[in-house]
C-alpha cells in the first residue's frame, strides 16, 4: 500500500536541530515544550498543557521553584514564547487530540527531556561539526528524545490531513522528565490515557544498532527507583581540629564504595548507580555537607526493592558511622512491563509496508536492560484492558546512549513517522 | 608607661562588621581589598596595591578569568571603587609605609580573607543576631580575619598619628589569600620584606580561648601542601551499560577512603583532608568527571613531604584502578617557622604596660598546629638576618575556627591595637 | 517399560551417609576415592586411577605437597586405604569402563568432592540430628555430591549386572576437584571422553527445588576464573613507626572494596567472590603479607574476561597504591556449555517411565547460574561431534547449595539410579 | 668507683641467643618462663610463679585452653621442664626476692615475650647468619625482650653475690605478656610492688638508636586498648545466590578501611592497628565469619578512648552495614606514666660510672610513643608514694622494632647488667 508524507525530510531535520540545540533536563524543558506547542499550534492542533495534562501532586523530585524560575528566565531569552509558560503553570508537559470530538481509542507518545552530559565539541561529532551542537552547557540530547519528539510533531502533521477518516480519537502525548522517570506517571494520574484501548510508542536505538532494523517490542525493562541523599555533620578546622569533625565528604566516599558493591542479585539484573555527588566547601574545612544523587534499577519489582533496601540501609549505617545527620528523598520510580504480542504482530505488519525497514532486520523484540518512564503508559492501558508495545527504530550510533558524542541517523524520521501514522491508522480501524 | 589611643571602639567596631558582612574567598577578597584601600587611604596613607606588592608569577592555584571577573561584579555591585578595583590589576594585597623616606625596618602583617563556609543563621550566633551576618553564601568570617584587618587599619591610623618621631620606616602589610595559603610568597617575591629587620603580627584565638591571655609567639606550625586532583574518565548509561563507562565518582570516593587513611607518621603530627569533591552530571549516567579541592600537613617539611607524596600515589594509582586520566595541581605550599625568643620577650615585656592582658594568662608560645602563610614572612626575615614572632591574642570562641559559628571577642580589638603601635615603637627605637 | 533394580535404598543410603560423613575439599579427598575404588572393586569393576586417568600437567591450583600429605594421613587415619592411596599418586579422579573391550560411545558422569564450610550442628539438620554429619571441621557436602558418587555407585552396580548386553562401553567417570572447576580440564587432557558419541551427567537441586521435579537440561553456566592473590609489604611497629610499615591488610581491604565493586556487565551476568582473606601476623604490628582466594564469573567467556581483567587491575593498583610485592595465581578455570535438545527429549522420554518423576514437574532447561565443571566435558564432547545434557534432579532443599544447612531427599537417590541406567541403555542402543 | 662483675659476656650471650631461638607469644611463654626459671634455680635464686605471682581474674585475652594446650606441648618438646610447668599452672610470670626476709624497697622489672613475625633467614641477618634464629615460624624477638630477659638473669646473678650487703629486699619481676600489654596488671593485682619504694626498668633501643647512648628516662607512651571483633554473617552460593549472603568478608574490610581513616586527633598523638584479619572459608562461598585483632592509641587516656569509642562505632555501624552478627572483646589495656626526675638523675649519676657509657649521649629523656606495660608497674609505685623510671639503652639498629631483621648490639648486654646492679645498690642505700 503506497502512502504519501506531506512532511519533508527537510522539515523533519529542521525540527530535530532546533530541539537538540535546547537541551533541557527533567521538569525544566520550558524552551521545548513551548516550542512544541507553537509548533503544534501553527499545524492546527488544539494543544493541552498545565494541570489539566499531569497532576502536580504526583510529580516526584520536582526541583525547587528557584530552579525552575532560572530555568524559564534561560527559556525565554532563548525565545521561548511567554504566553505559552504562563500556560503551562510551570508544567511541562503536553497533549494533543486529532479528534477530541470523538471517544479515545489510540495514544501515540514521545518523550522530549534531554540528559546532564557535556555534549562533545569533537569534529568528529556530527552536531558539532554542522553546527547544532547544545547551547546549553551540561545538557545534551544523548538520547535521541529530540528524535522522538521531531517523529511527533511529523506525525501530527500528517495525523491532522487525516483527521477527517479517523473512527475515534487518536491522542499524541509529548511526556516530559522521561530521563528522570519522572514525567509518565502525573500524566497518568491527570487521565492521559484513561478509556484508550491502544498505546504505541518508540525508542530510537536502544538495542537496536543497525540501520534499517527494528524491534516490533521490547522486553526487560528495568524497575527503578530514584532517590537523593544528604549528610549533614560538623564542620572543623582541617589542621587544628580534625578530630572535632564530623565529615560529610567522607562519610559520602564510604557510602558510595558500599553502594557499589551491593551484591549481585542471583535471580536477575540489578543496577546501582551514584550519578553525582557533590560534597564540602573549604580545602581547609572539614566537609560538614554532601549531597548525592542515586538510582537502583532490577529486572523485577522484588530485585529492584532488594537494591533499594540494601542502599537506604548502607547509607543509614554510613550516617552511624560518621555521626551525621541524613535524609532519603525519593525522586522517581519506574515500573516494568511488557509489550503485548497482538502489538508487536502489528508493528511487523505495518514495517513490511515500508521499504526503509530492512525485513531480516526486523526483531519480535529487542531488550531493554534500561529503565523507561514508557512502562507507566503501558501498565495502565494494560490495566484497563487494553494492549501497548514500545519498539525501537534501529540506527548507527557512533556511540552509546547517554554518551558525550551520541548521535542518530537523521534518515530513520521520515520512515518513523510513516511507521507511526500507518500504526495511528490501523489500530483505528479496529475496534 | 600611659598609651593614648585616637581610635574608638565604635570605630573599630564598625569597621570590624562592615569586614565581617563581606567575607571573600583566597585571591577573591575584591570588595575587601577595596574597602582597605579607601579606609587607609582616608587615614592619609599612600596606598600600594597590584603587580608592585604581588609577584603574578608566584601565585599558584589562582582561580581562572571568570571566576575573578565574576567576583568583581559581586564586589562592584556590593559598592566596591570601580577605580581601586583597576589599580589592583586583579591582585587583592596591599602595602603601607608609614614613613616611605626612611629604611625600611619593622613590618607588621594582617590578613583579611574569609573561610569557604555557610555562616550560622542561629540567633545564638551574635553576627546573625545583631545583623552583621555574612551577605555571601557559602562565605564566613570564621577564623577571625575581619579583627585583624580591622586591627591592621587602627594600627595605621595610630602610626599616622605618630609618624613623624619614627626613626625607620614601618610597613602595613595587608596579606590576602592566607586561607589559600598562597598569598605571602607572591608579596614576599616582590620584596614585601626586604630589608627589614623586624617583623610582628598576630592571630585571634587559635589555641589562646580564654579572654585577656596573650602567647607571645607560636610554634608548631605545620608545613603544608594544597592541590587539586581531577579525574576524567567516560559517560555511559548507568541502566545498560555500567560496565562500559569509566566511573571518575567511583575514582574519588576510592582516592578519598585511602587518602584519609594514609598512616600516621611516627615521628609528629600528620594531617590530610579533602575538602570538597564534585563528581558525576546526571543520575542515570555513569559519572566522567570529578574534581577534588586537598591538602596535607606535617609537624615537618618531611612529614608533610610524606603524607604529600602518600597522597600522589594513592591519586596515580586509583587513576589506574578506574581507567582514569588525572591531573594533580599544585595550589598553595605553606612552611614551617619558629618565633624568634628575643621578640617573644618584647612581646611579653609590651604587654605588661596594657591592662587588658592579664599577666598570669600570657604564655611564652602556643602552638600553632594548624598551617599559616605567616611562615613565609618569617622565613624570609629570618633568612636575612632578621627576627620575628607571630602572637595568639586570646578570646572566648563560642565555636572553634573554621566552624559556621567562630566569633570572638571585639573587646580585643583596641588592646590589640595597643599592642602592634607598642611593639612598633619599641622596634622602631632598636636598632 | 518395567526395569528392576538390584540395588537397595538401604546401600544407597548408606554409601551416601558414609561419603556424607567424609566431606574433603578438591585435590585432596583422598579418603573419598579410596572409598569408591574399593566399593567399585566390590561390585567387579575395573577401576583405573592415577596419571592414566589425570594429566598431571593440566591441573591449575594444585595444594602443595605439605597439604596434601597431611590430607593423606588424615584420609588414612579415617581408614582409607594405604594400597589404593598409593595407586592413585596423589591423584583421585576414577574411571570404569563397563566394557573396555567394546569402543566407547557413552560417558556417564558423577563428581564427589565437598565444599569448605562447617556443617551445622543444629538439631533440624538431619545429618546432624541422625548422626552423620562431617567428621571434617570446616568441610561439608553441602552441593550434593555424595548423592552423586553414591548415584554413581548404584549406577555401576546396575550396568555391571547388564554388561553382557551392551553393544558399546560405557564409561563412568568419577571426577575431583568439581568445587575448585580444575577436576574435569586434566581428566579430558588425559582422554577420558576421547571417542565417546553421547554424555550424561546430572546435579541434585540446583534450580529444581521441589520433589518429584526434573530439569532435562541446563542452560546459562556461568564461565569463570579462580585466581588466588598475595600481597606482600613491610612489618613495622604500628604504635613508633606507623608510617614505615607497608600495610598488606589495608591492601587486601582496599583491594575487596574495589573488586566487590566492579560494575555489572549490561549484556549478562557478571559475578566475583573473595571467598578468604587472611593478612597480617600480630596485633601491634604492621601487617606484611596477606593472601586472598578469589573467583570471577560470567555468563559469556567475554563477560567473565570482563571480570577477570578488571580485577586484575585492581589488585595490580592497589599494589602500587599500598607498595606492595603482589602475585595473581591462576587456580582453575570453568567455560559454558548448553545441553543439545536431542539429549534432552531422551531424558524427557526416559524420565516418563520412571513414577518417580511427575510430568507435570518436568522441565526442558534449568538455569544453571553457577559454574559447573561439567561444561569442560561436554565442551569436549561437542567438539568430536557428539552430545551431552546435564539434568537437574529436583529436591526440597532446606537451605540453599554452599550453605551449612544444605540437605536433599535420600528418596531421590534410586530413581536418579534408574536414570542414569536408562539413559546409559537407551544411548547404548543408538549408533 | 670500680666495680667487679662475675657474670661474663659469654654467659650473657649464652642466654641470649638460647631465648632468641625460643620466642613465644604473649601469655604462652611456657618455655622461656620454664627456662628462666631453671636459670635463676641454679644461681641460687628462690623463684616465685603461679597464682602467687599473676591474679587470673585479672588478665585480659587470655588464650583458650587448647591453644595454651598447645603451646606448653610445643615448649615440652623443646625441652621444657614438665615439673615447672605444672607448678606455673597456666600462668607464665615469675618473681625473685633476692633477699624475701626484708622488707621490699626497690624493683627491677624484666619482660621477656616475643612479637608475631616471622624472623628474617637473609644471610644480612646476624642470627640467622650466625644460627640462632628463631625456631617457632611466626615468632621472633624482634623487640629485643630476649636481651631484657638475659640482662635479668645476669643482674640476679650479680645481686646474689652481693645479698648479704643489701639493706632491704630487692624483686626482681620477669614480666610475661608485655607486647600484649596484659603481663603488668595481673602482677600489679597480685602484689608484685606492694610496698615497694623504687621502680626501675629498661628497654633496648626504642627511640636511642646510636650504640653507647642512654636516655634516664622515658616520657610520652602511649595508651592503649587492644581488642578483638568477630563479625558473622551467612552463607550462600557465590554464582548461584550472591544476594542471599551475608558477607562478613566484605563487612570486616569495610571495617579496616574506616578504623584505618578515623581522623587524627587535633590535640596529641593516635594511632590504630588492624593487625590480623582473618575471613571467609571456601572461594565460592559467601564468607560468613570474619575475625579482626586491632589496637589503638593515644597519648593521653582522652585521645585513646577518642580512638576506641570511634572505632566501636564504626565496628557497629559495619554490622548495621552487612546485616552481621558481632562481638568486641578488650584483650589489653595499657595506661601512660612519667618518669620521676629524681629517677633519672640517679640513672645518669649512675652511668657516668660506667665507661660503655658515653656521656655526651646520655639524654634526660626519650620518647616513648609505643604502649608499654612498664607503665602499670609504674602507676602503681608511684600511687603508693614511690618513684620510677623506665630508661632507654641505646644500640644500633639494623631494623626497626617488630621488623623481622630486628637485632641490637650484644656488647651492651655487660653494661646493662651492671646499670640495673648498680641502680638496685644505690635505692638500697636510700631510705
Amino acid at each position: 500500500m503506497a502512502f504519501s508524507l506531506s512532511v519533508t525530510q527537510e522539515q523533519l531535520v529542521h525540527w530535530r536541530r532546533a530541539l537538540h540545540q535546547h537541551p533541557e533536563s527533567s521538569l525544566l524543558e520550558f524552551w521545548t515544550a513551548s516550542y512544541l506547542a507553537e509548533q503544534l499550534t501553527a499545524l492546527g492542533c488544539d494543544v493541552k498543557v498545565g494541570g489539566e495534562v499531569m497532576d502536580r501532586a504526583s510529580i516526584m523530585g520536582s526541583p525547587d521553584d528557584a530552579v525552575k524560575q532560572h530555568a524559564q528566565e534561560v527559556a525565554l531569552a532563548q525565545g521561548a514564547s511567554a504566553e505559552w509558560l504562563d500556560r503551562m503553570e510551570g508544567l511541562t508537559g503536553l497533549i494533543v487530540d486529532i479528534r477530541p470530538d470523538l471517544p479515545l481509542h489510540t495514544v501515540l507518545r514521545f518523550d522530549f527531556d534531554a540528559v546532564d552530559v557535556d555534549e562533545s565539541d569533537s569534529a568528529e561529532h556530527k552536531p558539532s561539526r554542522e553546527g547544532f551542537r547544545s547551547l546549553n552547557e551540561g545538557r545534551c540530547h544523548a538520547c535521541g528524545h529530540d528524535g522522538h519528539a521531531t517523529i511527533g510533531l511529523g506525525t501530527a502533521l500528517e495525523l491532522m490531513r487525516r483527521r477527517d477518516s479517523l473512527r475515534h480519537n487518536v491522542r499524541l502525548i509529548f511526556e516530559p522528565a522521561e530521563e528522570g522517570t519522572c514525567g509518565a506517571e502525573p500524566m497518568v494520574s491527570a487521565g492521559a490515557v484513561e478509556g484508550a484501548r491502544y498505546f504505541f510508542s518508540a525508542h530510537i536505538g536502544a538495542s537496536m544498532t543497525r540501520p534499517h532494523s527494528l524491534a516490533c517490542g521490547t522486553y526487560g525493562f528495568l524497575a527503578s527507583t530514584r532517590f537523593d541523599v544528604e549528610f549533614s555533620g560538623r564542620a572543623a578546622h582541617a589542621g587544628i581540629d580534625p578530630h572535632v569533625g564530623r565529615n560529610s565528604l567522607m562519610a559520602a566516599a564510604c557510602a558510595v564504595s558500599n553502594l557499589l558493591a551491593i551484591p549481585r542479585h542471583g535471580k536477575g539484573v540489578s543496577r546501582i548507580n551514584v550519578g553525582r555527588l557533590e560534597a564540602g566547601s573549604g580545602r581547609n574545612v572539614i566537609p560538614a555537607h554532601a549531597s548525592l544523587m542515586c538510582e537502583t534499577r532490577g529486572s523485577t519489582t522484588a530485585i529492584n526493592e532488594y537494591m533499594f533496601e540494601s542502599a537506604r540501609r548502607i547509607v543509614e549505617s554510613t550516617a552511624t558511622m560518621y555521626e551525621q545527620e541524613y535524609a532519603i528523598r525519593l525522586m522517581g520510580r519506574a515500573s516494568t512491563a511488557e509489550s503485548d504480542a497482538e502489538m508487536r504482530d502489528l508493528v511487523r505488519k505495518v514495517s513490511a509496508e515500508i521499504p526503509y525497514f530492512h525485513q531480516d532486520k526486523v526483531e519480535d523484540l529487542g531488550p531493554g536492560f534500561g529503565s523507561d518512564d514508557v512502562c507507566a503508559f503501558i501498565e495502565a492501558i494494560q490495566k484497563q484492558g487494553g494492549k501497548g508495545t514500545y519498539a525501537q527504530i534501529g540506527s548507527h550510533l557512533p556511540a552509546g546512549h547517554h554518551n558525550e558524542r551520541f548521535d542518530f541517523d537523521e534518515e530513520l524520521l521520515l520512515p518513523a513517522v510513516e511507521l507511526f501514522c500507518r500504526m495511528a491508522l490501523e489500530l483505528d480501524a479496529r475496534n
